[in-house]
């Protein structure tokens, strides 16, 4: 059987708004003066977005799991997921990222109206480099990726689902796999751009942040927003482009 | 084969129990200033409740797991629970709450009888909002539990188990997926209630929190008791009912 | 086929050897001043020796991973190990015990030497409670070990091994389950007495200790060695008499 | 079939590339102070090498997922790597792990730029001991890889790969077995000399330090460079040694 649009569209919409709303969480939960985990660390922030991938990938596995552009162009390009397919995964995965926001501002409502320095919440939201230079920044969010997309389509057991749609294993703990994965990739990559490396869970969120009625809210940094889309397509692009030309078990 | 209400009441009391000895446990652990992991910090509280969810739920296999009462009523509402079975599953989980606090307060005995704020004791029992507001505390409570059952409902493994009863792999380690959502939603959603998303884990601690011979204890805020039995319940039923409306395969 | 003795002696040493050289390593990397991880923190040794298990009892998996008399003691109450074997276990996971505390101190050497505070290096290889008091450190070591002992056998999983020997799994990453919950009971129980939770953990390193040429060292306190003896024992058999009560399917 | 010398050069080297660029960069985002992630902490470290081999090993895994040249050593000494096939895994391995290293140099690009102490960066690519002296500090990164190495020989699982290469399981998560046991020899064993335990990892990016135009470097230190060659050369030849003479099911 394949997967309708209809599917795709409900799935991947429900997964990166579970991925937004307790990724977002965790840095709201951080970095709220009046939140409890306030100071947790960056390691709880790391373990956090990995465990939002878990839930949100473990939820959307019906249609692959992508919640995220940069592994559906990649495996569109690895031939994957079929063209037509995408706009339908990216649609989705944008509305569920801001929805997602959304749900995460609601359950931090109280926190948001009482942080005593209201115009520096856009963190929460959207990523921001720690050094603003655009070439090494879309270079940064490209390796970062890179790694994320490879190992998705390179790892053991990528190519055992059915209808063509890569799996983790049948059990609720496959998605773990990829959860390691993130929790990686945020301990050893993240650090110089807050490694976006989906523009799913960047875009989606700053749009949020932009049309909600945050407590003294500052600027949606519109000027930085297409760093965070444009290297993590390339990077998930170029994943795809290097499993093409490698000696696969198909 | 069937399970007897027997065996429910049996297991479901004591995987709530461990649930609530080891998660009580990690609280007294890092607050109680004589305790060895005194400031243990945020990331282990949370670690600590996910793995007591994980030796709970594994303990409670033989009925499902649910060690919750949000989880009972949203299976129930979804068509997984026979409702002739829910009291049981519930009275069990709330005994099993209390005995494990219990538990918890005679393996910390020495160090609450040498705490130096003894009225702020309650904390290590039940759960507290850090700015008040009934509503926005519901919603709060409501989302976690929400994202608790609906993946409970929805993740994949979730439909394979005998007698209707959802389980997640065989071996050992299934329930590990339970506790890394756990870990995940006390990282992401847990800063602004302290993340009951369980009446048994709140009300049966703070039972036995109004019932022990603390030392030098102060009040068990019954004002706001309702809110985490509410707000839980609120999520898992909407957990329930949206799994329902979804194409989910049966 | 049966498991010989000279094979439990053989694997039980190696895997209790694992254990405590890999433990009491997190310990002395956290305590040493001129250590690389000195003050890495209370979780960072609760994941220590939470993954020193995991390595323990994966090397140990031919005898059933016991590496800790409380779980031999637990399994032969409960009828899954031979009387008869049991001297044998215990033989050598002691030995084991001391052999591992050994080489950690190997692998030490230099900043044991350049310690400032050797008398205090004790910590490092053998448990001490936060308060003593004798009745009530034996119940806070009896309540995890019953945890840890209860959770082994009527963990799911825990009944499928060959030749009457608990296993976890087919796969290496069986093990973790165990790890997990030990993670948990250090998180959760840990902090009034160290969580010795295995005599052979807490002994063989103290036979260790006052045999070892350490630099400056102080008492073995040999007093208290015999709560994390006889706590552990009595929760191991409480758990093993417990799961013989239960409906357990044989 | 058989893997062909081909394959082992290119899973080795890109496994060990993304072994590398993961694990120096998790020390990067540690050490720079213009990253988001500085002072993030020890446990942070060995989780991000942790995962940094699960990456790594995942990605390798149709060679066998050595991606470390004490573990062909070891596994060569115990029959189960052809020594024909030894150089070219090493070789692989080594330029693998340069070229990660220059990825993550690139990844942190800005961050180097801005360092205040420039000059102190070697050791986000090599490791050094807290305390030098040749013998120990050999003996602490023998031991450290001993561990390693008999557990990958040792371990559940181990055998049962295709083509006499050792498998962890057919589904992703598999290499997560190995990341938990680097995890733990990094916090267990890793404070002395900063656990090598692998002479790839370290010969590589040190090469990397000594080529590229890293802002204001210092000293390569290549009088220290042999040791974490030397000491996990000797460390999985004893454990490959070792398990010759076990009694292991063949």
């Amino acid at each position: 059987m394949t997967t309708s649009l209809g599917e795709i569209f409900l799935w991947e919409l429900m997964g990166t708004a579970v991925l937004t709303l307790m990724g977002c969480g965790v840095v709201a939960n951080n970095v709220l003066r009046k939140s409890g985990g306030h100071g947790g660390g960056y390691l709880m922030i790391n373990f956090g977005w990995g465990f939002a991938v878990f839930a949100g990938a473990s939820i959307a596995e019906p249609t692959g799991a992508h919640i995220n552009p940069a592994v559906t162009l990649g495996l569109a390009v690895n031939g994957q997921t079929p063209w037509s397919q995408v706009p339908v995964y990216i649609i989705a995965q944008l509305i569920g990222g801001t929805v997602g926001a959304v749900l995460c501002w609601a359950a931090y409502k109280l926190q948001f109206d009482t942080h005593d320095d209201p115009g520096g919440t856009l963190g929460v939201f959207a990523t921001a480099p720690t050094v603003r230079n655009t070439p090494w920044n879309l270079v940064t969010e490209a390796i970062g990726t890179f790694v994320l997309v490879a190992w998705i389509i390179l790892s053991p057991g990528a190519e055992a689902g059915p209808d063509g749609v890569p799996t983790f294993g049948n059990a609720a703990l496959g998605y773990a796999a990829v959860a390691f994965l993130v929790v990686g990739i945020g301990n050893s990559l993240g650090g110089p751009t807050g490694y976006a490396i989906n523009p799913a869970r960047d875009l989606g969120p700053r749009i949020a942040y932009a049309l909600l009625p945050i407590h003294g809210k500052g600027s949606a940094d519109w000027g930085y927003s297409w760093v965070p889309i444009a290297g993590p397509i390339l990077g998930g692009v170029l994943a795809g482009a290097l499993a093409l030309a490698l000696p696969v078990a198909g």
